[in-house]
């Protein structure tokens, strides 16, 4: 039995009868908020923020307070499992994450390793998990999340961002097996990581799939839901959400894992999704994120349309992928209350 | 009745039989090849051998002799277009296109106009197509090529490449009347330059709507495919070829076209693209790029399946993205000479 104030989204999880959609943000806490601003202006960066437990917590329930959503996600970054493996890195101003020392071949293999005290290197996720949890004082439910196998992959051998990830899929297609041993590794430590995010309190499980889109059907199939799927069925404690973004020909695969909900970017059409992933799963998504720069009455027309294409099905309000930073939060709030002012029949 | 050596492309695009599946590489004139290289370090930058008709007519007829492509593609950009519209760009190494000045009110469309003199700005280009036609001396076909207009409205108001193209997107979402207003300035001086490179020779045109893949259905049907349709209709001379990269959700809009050919990238499925075009159009791509960085036997393979997929439809067996520079020419050759080995049924 649920103990939240408000555990609409756990009810939707759960197939159960609800009055309306539950709604939250990708990347609701954050740069949109001044209060976010504020608190990360006085610190060194974006990494002591996510290491200091006390000011995480203090920015993911942020959004809670001021946007009025239906769950807190944790404040914290996919990228600290390839820093807890081995692998450090930095978080450039205006350019995104940087890694000095990447994966290139087996040799690199010895930089990384998956024998290591997850507890202790990544304490200040569990700690900033048990904060949190300590100040919601059970609001609402708190998610906490990793990135996929794939998506940590493509990071610890691009070492940054890329338009093609052509150095990462290099790896796939030249040397299947060093890329297999390197995702059974990432797959090993994201799972006990999970785990320990859950022992501290996180209620849902998301896990972020960021360039599923760069692969095709066969091979994301080989290197990516083979590891999505280990996770899933390791992870019983809490529901399960896999976002696999750009990764539409595997909605159909995507049903078949062991999880309870499947994220949807803003390219995938909610009744043809619906159609191909069937009944048993809740799905969550999808509005462009770009759709919150129209003026009030836009926003509010295409959030109705999107909540009508809902139906009265298993659905979670969301984004199609995290707000962007320049989105005014007026904008945002305009999204979240026609969400909630939309009765489920 | 074809005067060329090898008409085997214009055959397929034309639906008449043929022995065997066209194939040609997009970005097969450029660095992946040493004799490209070779004349692109004897120069200033990218931007001179653009604007030099005799060396990029060498570069464009480099592939045809040193891979046996079945068609030659001028080797220009789709960025020549805003640059004649009022909007100079630089090519910066290993970053990419750079614009000083971009678009992001109505003011700023004083910036550019599409009542300018095109066969005077981009008359290079012309002249490199003339050139071209004149080396080739009939071998094999010569494709044309512009940029689709949305994919040029992100250029012209993001000002270089971008992971979300969320300046762009903006503008779509707060001012629709602004963007339709440059949409229609860009497609009218596309229509007008690609003529002029029908008229200088170019035997097929192809395309490129690089960034469909950020906007949804009902967005790019508005935005996208609205002024694509339009160049489409405006060119009858010779056979057009859309490539919307990403557009998957639009394969049904796309096959009502008035093209001939709608090329795949390699995360749609050549099967179910058969099935949501139908048989009226010809079928373009879509190997993985990175698939040319395995052994020759799994090229080999994987080529094989592909063809396999086409069955003995139309098809023109290419990439599903321009190829990659840091790729073995060799491997590419492998995956020509296999397309040229496979007999259609």
């Amino acid at each position: 039995m649920s103990t939240y104030q408000n555990d609409t989204i756990l009810k939707m999880i759960n197939g159960e009868q609800t009055d309306r959609f539950p709604v939250w943000l990708m990347r609701q806490a954050g740069r949109i908020l001044p209060e976010y601003r504020a608190i990360r202006s006085s610190l060194s960066g974006f990494k002591e923020l996510v290491e200091t437990p006390e000011l995480a917590a203090e920015v993911t329930i942020q959004p809670v307070d001021i946007l009025g959503v239906d769950a807190a996600i944790i404040f914290s970054d996919i990228l600290v499992v390839p820093e807890a493996m081995g692998l450090p890195y930095q978080m450039i101003e205006k350019k995104g994450p940087w890694f000095e020392n990447v994966i290139a071949n087996e040799a690199d293999l010895k930089l990384v390793s998956d024998k290591i005290d997850v507890a202790d290197r990544l304490g200040y996720v569990v700690d900033a998990i048990k904060c949190t949890k300590k100040e919601l004082n059970n609001r609402v439910p708190l998610i906490g999340f990793a990135g996929a196998p794939w998506t940590i992959f493509c990071y610890m051998t691009e070492g940054q961002g890329s338009k093609t990830f052509s150095k990462a899929k290099r790896i796939l297609y030249s040397n299947p097996a060093l890329a297999h041993q390197l995702l059974d590794q990432i797959t090993n430590v994201t799972i006990e990581y999970l785990k320990l995010q859950i022992e501290a309190g996180a209620d849902i499980i998301q896990v972020f799939d960021s360039w599923a889109g760069v692969l095709d059907q066969s091979t994301y199939s080989e290197f990516g839901t083979k590891y999505v799927s280990r996770i899933c069925e390791a992870i019983n404690e809490v529901p399960v959400t896999v976002f696999a973004k750009g990764a539409y020909y595997a909605r159909e695969e995507l049903a078949t894992l062991d999880c309870q909900t499947i994220g949807l970017d803003w390219n995938m059409d909610v009744e043809e999704s619906r159609r191909i992933i069937g009944m048993d799963k809740t799905l969550q998504g999808n509005l462009d994120p770009c759709v919150l720069y129209s003026d009030f009455k836009s926003i509010e027309r295409k959030t109705k349309n999107l909540l009508n294409s809902f139906g009265n099905r298993r659905h979670i309000a969301n984004l199609g992928h995290g707000v962007y930073p320049d989105t005014d939060p007026e904008k945002v709030k305009c999204f979240i209350e026609t969400v909630k002012a939309h009765s489920i029949n």
